[in-house]
């Protein structure tokens, strides 16, 4: 017998199937927006149906934009010498919120991971070096997490940019903020021993 | 600066109001749409818009339904001398996905709550009563959460019904399958020992 209205179960199963939502989350939720005005129901639903409205690729960064060229690749107040490569748009995002950081980015939309079938072509490597070669950048921070595709990633992008004269530097493995010296995995000992700085 | 267009962010927001999603979660989800094709977003945005679409509660159990009466009081396989008393929709639905149960519902959308605002008249216990005193009742079975709300509104709903024939059971409280009696809290073992069966 079919206990739940179709239009709950076409809703409970959509929302199973974003990551990290679960059949009981995903019921949850669907309970909960039915307990909302019809107002919030629109303000959600329209916001997905409209989400990808407008958008392009930055022709520069390639990140997410409403216009040809993202505001932060047509600001004046950013350092166009500098430029961070990020994995994707929430990396670049997540940095943004720092506040510390005035130079450009750049978004690969991936990373380099044979086991998911992504390979160098589907990245936006070769904008990336297009960008070094007209001679501005002056560095190329590697912002990609610290993992074998992260490595595999930024050797890959070094190795094309060796004929260039541009300094390449990542950001620096060590113990997150609040963390402890006790708890932290040796790899992360060894990287933060290596990367000590002097006071 | 804005570095997220504003259909981004409108979406990340939406998804922020959501009960257990963070921030970051809300930024995982939308960016995790971006990469799918415009058919998942219609299907999950238009599921949320028309959620409620055509939904109605059933003039018997209260149940949300698609017709006056919904299939389960219009079904001829059910006992109907029995009524399971829930909280909402969710708990009807984990209880039918058990199979054992064979009676009817009645969904109080609610529990008594002072602190929440919430009392008796906002809830279907005048429904509920109206069953039982048509007589064709002969069970009760409280299938409330075990909580000082639970026990409240059960106490509630049994002082109306002292007057009918009717039996009033509660789901029994102990030891969930799979846990461990070491590690149960007291209040469980307590109920556990006073509800033991004999074998």
């Amino acid at each position: 017998m079919n206990v739940i209205p179709k239009s709950i179960q076409r809703a409970i199963e959509a929302f199973n199937k974003l990551p990290g939502i679960g059949s009981k989350s995903a019921e949850r939720l669907v309970f909960h927006l039915l307990k909302k005005p019809t107002s919030e129901l629109k303000g959600l639903g329209n916001a997905v149906l409209l989400l990808k409205e407008g958008l392009v690729y930055c022709d520069v960064c390639k990140n997410l934009s409403t216009e040809p060229r993202c505001e932060l690749c047509q600001s004046d107040q950013r350092e166009t010498e500098v430029i961070c490569v990020v994995e994707d748009a929430l990396d670049l995002i997540a940095l943004e919120k720092t506040g510390s950081y005035r130079g450009l980015y750049h978004v690969l939309h991936g990373i380099i991971s044979p086991i998911d079938g992504v390979g160098p072509d589907e990245l936006t490597i070769a904008d990336l070096v297009e960008r070094v070669k007209q001679g501005e950048v002056k560095e190329l921070i590697f912002a990609l997490n610290p993992s074998m595709e992260g490595e595999a990633t930024a050797a890959y992008i070094t190795r094309y940019l060796e004929p260039y004269n541009v300094k390449l530097t990542r950001l620096a493995r060590g113990i997150p903020m609040g963390g402890h010296v006790e708890y932290a995995d040796s790899q992360t000992l060894k990287r933060a021993m290596e990367g000590r700085m002097t006071y």
